[in-house]
């Protein structure tokens, strides 16, 4: 049978497919995850792609009701109804695909003109003799200085106690790697110069490794952030340092020893040496950014929540006992206030990263959810205590983004449709697919307004302590004999979880006495905010009930942020910029906060001004 | 019988002395001590003292003997040939008194305006509140370049990791430290700034503890420099750190530990507290400043022998353990050659110190004696391998200057009368005393022009292996039953190390295109230097025959630069201008440079033209 060749972007996967077979099937075979929750029925709509070239068969009924024709025209299937009849190119939207393959596409570049603070020159160097038993380092910045015209006046200590057998064994040339008016690193000429950059998140640290010169990322990796061992949350982290000096100190090794084994990694995957990592900028929650830097972080949590330090610092990276190039500097972006840190500033750099300038909701949510209104040059910012329902903690089933969670889930006629992680076998679910049953609960009317579950419904089923809602039965999981389901419990966390997030957008939106209309544009940045299903937070109330089109699901905009921040001065300068400019609310100081979150509350859409509902 | 109440200086002592008694007497009385070779019969001299107020009685013979008609009008007298009439004020020159005490006079003022590079603001805060959760560090900085029209813009890391408590316990009022734009400490408002200058040198480490806001010297201590234990000299320590990078850190880390313990012990005593100093100024030889600031050493002692390093440097001292303020800074003094340290840097500091522009040889006598001829805003350095003779090394019976070595000594009639440290019983000679030998066994003419030892002198005798002249013969040591001898091994010794000081005057002379007579000053400096008899350095021609007033013994000149430096940002800067202007010469590449050594080793005056001596 005649087999095409398809291409799969932004991946850069192939596969062969035969006449016979649906892309669905091909990418699978290619071990591509793309998500399919009524196995290819062509009910589901969440394996949507885009033909870019090459043809195919023509669309189905169920495709045709799941596009406009507009889209069609612009190539727009589903990847189940559709069998190519030529070799061809399919685009994947984020949405489409499963979680380890989303992580995947998150390395892409991020499209400004390199302009490194740290710039690498080559210098030639006469050789000494008795006659010229200049010292070393003398001889070296006035070469540096002279063949390009610079007013470097020191060399980092680190750098220099390594100089005078470098150039002796680099044949008295190399290249000098220039921070302002200070050497920083010394190689071989030529020799690339790398930097790093990080997003240190409370549960996730993630690394991106870059070619200073180019602007290149080479290589992208995340890992667990150690510090969970002593703490789930911030606030429970900020406990564990506040008990002693010992303890700060502690936390604080287990992440420099984390971001040593990242780099080394990230440069292990790049053929390059974590010596050449010349320049690193890292993000943070201010607790990370202030436990990393070994600030104090017991005022972060004490009424009123005052950070050690806000403006951006540059620390050498070795006095925190970081093995990049000896004279590096870590640049911490600026942070907002107490619960609002360096890594939304670097959400907000990220996205107002080119020309977009329309009001513009940004939000990441985590245990703590940080929400910015842009407007033009005018930027307010909130941040909600969320919790860590959607990460999984509070939930009955409930389980981080790993192999076997329920990822994606519906409910038709009665029947839960689900997706898992890496296609695993179901063994709990994840903020996602919580996401989603809250939805699919609520339209179904299984839950009520408040959130009141329906005993009568056929899943609906009495537990230990709570009514239940089964979404996987005991009988379809051979192994265990135990049933994955949401409780009324699970639903009230997620209501409260909900509830802070629509309360601070609408703080902001009061604050500029602005309509939720207004918004042109809502950035949804973070891990989690990433696997969404956008119309399921729209459902339940959490997200303004605005046309899908001004949602973008930026993925880790934070790491983007930092990225920028570390490929170009530019960007560094407009982050303390970002952040002098920012109006920032405390929540619990707004007044009518109490109402606003009860209402919040409520699933279905936000309505603040209506009389009573009826009872959560 | 009545007494009279006599004050002693600089020494700030007084005592109490009866009509009979001798100003000599009183002074031992009274726990001073002053150098008395003859025993009281005012035969010797070194007892000499100047009658600052007060009345005594008229001069002796020996006194008339002593000094010029002008001298005995200006009050010089010799002590044990002085009866007080009056309450009196007694000024002890450096010269008379024995090693303990000398040291004590030291720590005397440095005379220029304190102009530091660290300087203390009060700042006052407002207290943060839920309406104005602004950071601490933001809220310090803006504050304190309000309240004081600075541009400060970062704060040190460890001086930012204990502010926000700090800020709490002091009620929002404090001591900021500022350092060129930074921030490096914060204390209380108000308390002072300290600050430390160290001479680290190859066998001993001198501090002194400065208050940086009035100039004044609070503390100044003396320790070993633990590294000897791997090695006595230069070399052999650079040897031991070349091994491996493990040895290297070895040298540095004991050096560091005692630094600050030298800054505990300094603390301490001033009643203050080490994390008061924000400022430290370092001097050492190229090898010790190499060794302490983890530069490689290697390069120093192959030839073209270049330093890693010469221009001043600023290292966080945390960086290399030391424990002040968290943000202070060491600054390493600029470097002249790879055997002429930032301590001969420092000596020059304090040499051209005030409107001293007369044609000016300074030198530093130790293992390595540097030596500089300055002449308006003309320096000439060299250096030379003057071996540790005079610190009593390779020497039969030769010893550190500690108590009961024999630092001055003379020969009359055959007979040998000493002065020993703290008048304990003699066990050894240190280098001052070896000195001495050598000019009076020239001049008694036990010793020839060659060096060669006369055996028919009836305290020359056949020891083991050479000839040896008796100095304490064994049945005055009645405890020990061994004598003290001078070998003649050990007059070979001492030649070789006066030639190679005398040779490197001689080349700067030539240099210069000068006589001898050209210098008008001659500033002996370090601690060996102090000691001695400049009489017995000319006789056997280690230095200048000019008259003995051109000579000032400065005792550590190298500690004064590095207080100037510390105290004086305009010193500091002076320092580099020195360095940048030296005309250094590698003594090996001079021309002729042998057969002025050979001369140079004849005892008595220095004469390189004429014919053939007898034989060495």
């Amino acid at each position: 049978m005649e087999t095409y060749k398809i291409k799969f972007e932004p991946l850069g996967l192939s596969g062969r497919c035969r006449a016979d077979e649906s892309l669905l099937a091909c990418a699978h075979s290619a071990g591509i995850g793309i998500i399919s929750l009524c196995g290819g029925k062509g009910n589901c709509q969440s394996c949507r792609i885009q033909l870019v070239e090459g043809t195919a068969s023509p669309p189905t009924a169920s495709e045709l009701k799941a596009y406009s024709r507009q889209e069609i025209k612009e190539g727009w299937r589903l990847a189940c109804q559709t069998y190519p009849t030529s070799d061809g190119k399919v685009g994947l939207p984020p949405t489409s695909l499963t979680t380890t393959q989303r992580v995947q596409t998150e390395g892409k570049e991020v499209g400004v003109a390199p302009e490194p603070v740290v710039l690498a020159y080559q210098v030639k160097l006469a050789t000494p003799s008795l006659t010229d038993a200049q010292a070393d380092a003398d001889r070296l910045l006035q070469a540096l200085n002279r063949q390009h015209r610079l007013s470097c006046d020191s060399i980092d200590i680190g750098a220099l106690s390594q100089l005078s057998p470098q150039l002796r064994s680099w044949g008295w040339q190399l290249r000098a790697s220039v921070r302002e008016k200070e050497v920083i690193a010394f190689g071989p000429w030529p020799s690339r110069q790398l930097g790093l950059a990080v997003d240190l998140g409370t549960s996730k640290i993630s690394g991106y490794l870059v070619d200073l010169d180019s602007g290149r990322t080479l290589a992208v990796k995340g890992v667990s952030n150690p510090q969970i061992s002593y703490g789930e949350d911030i606030i429970s982290r900020i406990a564990y340092a506040t008990q002693s000096a010992a303890k700060a100190t502690q936390l604080q090794r287990l992440v420099v020893r984390a971001l040593n084994k990242l780099a080394g990694d990230l440069c292990a995957e790049a053929k390059a040496k974590v010596g050449d990592i010349v320049d690193a900028v890292l993000v943070g929650n201010t607790a990370m950014h202030h436990l990393l830097a070994g600030l104090p972080v017991k005022q972060l949590a004490l009424a009123p929540f005052v950070p050690a330090i806000s403006q951006a610092i540059d620390i050498k990276a070795s006095r925190l006992g970081l093995k990049f190039a000896p004279g590096a500097y870590l640049h911490l972006l600026p942070n907002i206030a107490a619960f609002v840190g360096a890594d939304h500033t670097a959400v907000l750099l990220a996205t107002l990263n080119g020309a977009n300038r329309e009001t513009t909701l940004a939000i990441d949510i985590g245990t703590n959810t940080e929400v910015s209104l842009i407007d033009k040059d005018k930027i307010t910012t909130t941040s909600c205590a969320s919790g860590p329902a959607f990460e999984g903690w509070h939930i009955k089933d409930g389980m981080r983004a790993a192999s076997g969670a329920i990822e994606r889930l519906r409910i038709v006629d009665n029947k839960v449709e689900y997706q898992t992680i890496d296609n695993a076998p179901a063994i709990g679910i994840c903020g996602s697919g919580i996401l989603d049953a809250m939805a699919q609960l609520y339209l179904a009317g299984v839950l009520g307004e408040g959130g009141q579950m329906n005993e009568k419904h056929r899943r609906v089923r009495r537990g230990d302590k709570y009514l239940e809602f089964v979404l996987v039965g005991e009988k379809e999981r051979k192994d265990v004999h135990r049933a994955i389901v949401i409780t009324q419990q699970d639903v009230r966390e997620i209501q409260l979880a909900k509830a802070a997030i629509r309360t601070g957008i609408q703080a902001l939106l009061e604050a500029n006495a602005y309509e939720e209309e207004k918004i042109k544009k809502v950035i949804i940045a973070g891990a989690f905010g990433t696997y969404i299903d956008v119309a399921s937070a729209i459902a339940i109330g959490m997200l303004p009930a605005l046309p899908l089109e001004r949602f973008q699901q930026v993925g880790n905009a934070a790491g983007t942020g930092a990225r920028l921040a570390l490929i170009s001065r530019t960007k560094r300068a407009a982050a303390q910029k970002i952040v002098s400019g920012i109006n920032y609310i405390e929540l619990a100081s707004v007044p009518g906060f109490n109402k606003t979150f009860m209402q919040a509350s409520y699933l279905g859409r936000f309505r603040l001004k209506e009389g009573k509902r009826k009872g959560i």
